[in-house]
């Protein structure tokens, strides 16, 4: 079997689970880690050819874009343009498709294939929710998230002034309302009450319920255990009050570069040009022969 | 904008919610229905074309296919030949690959398209198997079905001597595991005792845990209603204990037949040939604009 050939390019969190996640598949081989720094390499990759560039890798297939989600356009559009397919875990919702249409074009003119944000929301979960308006197309669908930790508002409670720390974890109320628990470790001389007044009014907090509290430690609350609980009730044909539900208890960083490699996987089966998850037909994401897939799981 | 124009081939359970399905789609316009009985028209039908035969409707893009299961490979090659698309929600699971490669080589030849074993089991449920498997490779998932009435378990413990009509309920017991609950209304004359030997003998029930009971009037007990609930708990990358529900509670035919109506929209976009639906891009079996779709739902 002709293994497919991967780069994992940065080496943070994501990146360390895509590791394992490549190593647990039989149909992959790892060609290399793309990272800045290749002097002090970490226990795990000691055998591995780390770099700081990929052009300095040979013959890579697909590469695992493991940087944050800012970086993640520009850094696409060169790889791609080297003719090698790309997967992101890229979460900002609202750009998606702008971001899509940005690697499209340079995917089809240099013949490679981008999946972009598939990691679980945006990327399994998005599956979820075409599916259940494939089975009940009218009707109202509510994605609650948590309980669990928030990078994105735990980046910006960190921001504010006064604090060394911070964690924040969303926890769900049901019908897609959401608290954010808020978790700080102030720097010597912060006060409490005015790193609560910034916390409430930033924009990542100002229209959910919001609770603070101080903590010796974050690092002592720190776990990457994360879930969501999906539901759609609607109307199949005349036929309403048909409802569905999807749940999940899982480790966000292992989920999220679990669902990388397979997408990673689907990209050597599509035609040149970027695509979103909701694009790609799921059985592309396993390893196997199609008609034994079939029969094991249709 | 061109409407899919569609025919329901077959008017029994499956066929009449088909017919609302199709009604509630704004992209699909219905040239008939395609069934024995031309004369004894039901009032639902009255404006629409009703034929004996597929070939007396006018561009007709794709065909539902609402016969019963054992008919459907020899139908679906008729239709596949004159150039029109299909969808079935043919459901013995074992048969699978071999109809789709029987359908394959007829649509391929024909330049149509065919979606087999597009109701929920096999159907929507073989999405959901596959994808979280995409999420943890590893691990065991349970499908567990109910509380709900079997069509196929229905019909057997029918067939049995003395029943004059039957029920088989199927109760979720987890793991897998199911119970039948199996309702008889008794022919004049008939030994009871008899009956639940027979049922207990036959190849439908005589590995799982089965209950019977007589009853006065089954049309009294019948109720369409459905459910499942599926489990995957599995490793991503390395990492264990990743677990995934997947619930719901439906009319079993209105399910059935909004899916076959999902699935007859994707025939529109799939190049000729024959494919189970882990094989379509799921965005395909919904109605609307791509960019649209991406932006609500990625």
């Amino acid at each position: 079997m002709t293994k497919i050939k991967t780069a994992i390019v940065g080496y943070g969190n994501i990146g360390r689970y895509a590791l394992e996640a490549v190593q647990a598949a039989d149909d992959f081989e790892l060609v290399g880690i793309v990272r800045r720094n290749t002097q002090d390499i970490p226990a795990e990759l000691a055998g591995y050819n780390v770099v700081d560039d990929i052009e300095k890798l040979d013959g890579v297939d697909v590469a695992l874009l493991c940087s944050p989600t800012r970086a993640i356009g520009t850094l696409a559009e060169k790889i791609l343009s080297l003719g090698i397919n790309t997967v992101d875990s890229f979460d900002v919702h609202s750009d998606i498709v702008a971001l899509k249409h940005q690697l499209d074009s340079v995917a089809k003119k240099h013949n490679s294939v981008s999946i972009v944000s598939a990691g679980w929301d945006p990327g399994s979960d998005s599956i979820m929710r075409t599916l259940m308006l494939a089975m009940a197309p009218k009707g109202v669908t509510y994605t609650n998230f948590g309980p669990g930790m928030s990078m994105g508002h735990s980046v910006a409670a960190k921001a504010v002034d006064g604090v060394k720390d911070a964690l924040s974890v969303t926890i769900p109320l049901g019908t897609g309302v959401h608290r954010r628990m808020v978790y700080v470790e102030l720097e010597a001389g912060a006060k409490f009450d005015d790193v609560v007044r910034a916390i409430k009014q930033d924009s990542y907090f100002s229209s959910d319920e919001t609770h603070i509290r101080q903590v010796d430690s974050i690092d002592a609350l720190k776990d990457v255990g994360h879930g969501v609980q999906m539901t759609h009730k609607g109307v199949s044909g005349a036929t309403h009050n048909q409802l569905f539900e999807y749940s999940m208890r899982i480790n966000n960083p292992a989920l999220t570069s679990q669902f990388m490699v397979s997408a990673a996987r689907a990209t050597m089966k599509q035609p040149a040009g970027a695509y979103t998850v909701i694009e790609i037909p799921p059985v592309n994401f396993l390893q196997g022969d199609l008609d034994s897939l079939i029969a094991k799981l249709v």
